[in-house]
């Protein structure tokens, strides 16, 4: 049996990386966002700066902007490098033990992995604007700014890159709004998945 | 505070109906199904097998289809007044104490109801078509068949209804792929969130 896998999609300012973090802590596991990025920038021998911006949220702006990005000498665009690095890397932590691993495709990506359990959060717009104002210190105009932008950015990317519609009912085991149910219970009940 | 309601919606064939009949079971609250359509019969004078036919699936086929239903003295379509009653109904159970209420967009209806969890139920094709044969006697393609008509039927009715989308996850609370997580953990679950 291969290593239980959670992977974790979530709307910006739901609470998601909190949750997964939780889930990690409690069950002794390892939890993967920002270190995906140093691995993926290592791998890559490009800054940590430029994989973090591109790594979820590339193609840039549009399908269509996309056409415009630089490109590497074997004709492969910057974007679609760091894409294949960042699908390598998460294949070698899948298979490294289980894990917690945040955003980044990761359950398109473990598709073919017998073990996986794929999370979305989401949150009630309200909750969202009060987490994003309070955790990045921006308005409300600005927090809600964040959220449309950032979603829609992971919107872009995801089926970009997987074929499949972020938020999707149908690639997810379980689906929770944590506004209504609780960060702390969300992870609990993520946790009791893993048995 | 108003009585905490369970709703659950559900795939053809995911055992959502079997779900909540765990719950209601494991919580010692009602479960309301079959005893809608009785009530809705008696307050309607209808016989109750036309209104379980039209209770989750009208408008009959189609928006355009709809144009040609039959109509009450009051002008109002027969559909819409079953409708009415069943909006009602459901008001007055959720009003009487605790339940569980399965599908006819009951998670719409108690939309302003303070104490509503409201779930939804999916699951993997292969087994809702295993599940469906060895249930209802049927073939493969027969089941298949069956899926796709009540879930179209199903969400059409909602749209129609609540102006919503059927299975869209903004509307509810936790979304469980039953497949996956297996239906008497997926009880358990739900049932951790009435506490």
């Amino acid at each position: 049996m291969k290593n239980k896998i959670i992977t974790i999609s979530r709307e910006f300012g739901s609470g998601g990386f909190y949750i997964g973090e939780l889930v990690a802590k409690h069950l002794g596991i390892p939890f993967y966002d920002r270190e995906l990025i140093d691995r993926i920038a290592e791998e890559s021998g490009l800054v940590k700066s430029y994989v973090e911006r591109l790594s979820e949220y590339a193609p840039s702006k549009s399908i269509f902007a996309y056409s415009f990005v630089g490109r590497s000498v074997t004709g492969e665009s910057i974007e679609d490098y760091i894409m294949n690095i960042q699908r390598k890397v998460i294949l070698d932590v899948a298979a490294e033990g289980p894990c917690v691993i945040v955003g980044r495709s990761a359950d398109y990506i473990l598709r073919n992995h017998a073990n996986v359990v794929n999370i979305f959060i989401q949150g009630d717009m309200e909750q969202k604007v009060q987490r994003v104002m309070e955790l990045k210190g921006v308005s409300e105009e600005e927090a809600v700014r964040m959220i449309k932008d950032t979603d829609k950015k992971r919107s872009i990317n995801y089926k970009y890159y997987t074929g499949q519609s972020w938020g999707d009912r149908k690639n997810y085991t379980l689906m929770i709004n944590s506004t209504r149910i609780g960060m702390e219970r969300a992870a609990e009940i993520i946790a009791t998945l893993y048995g």
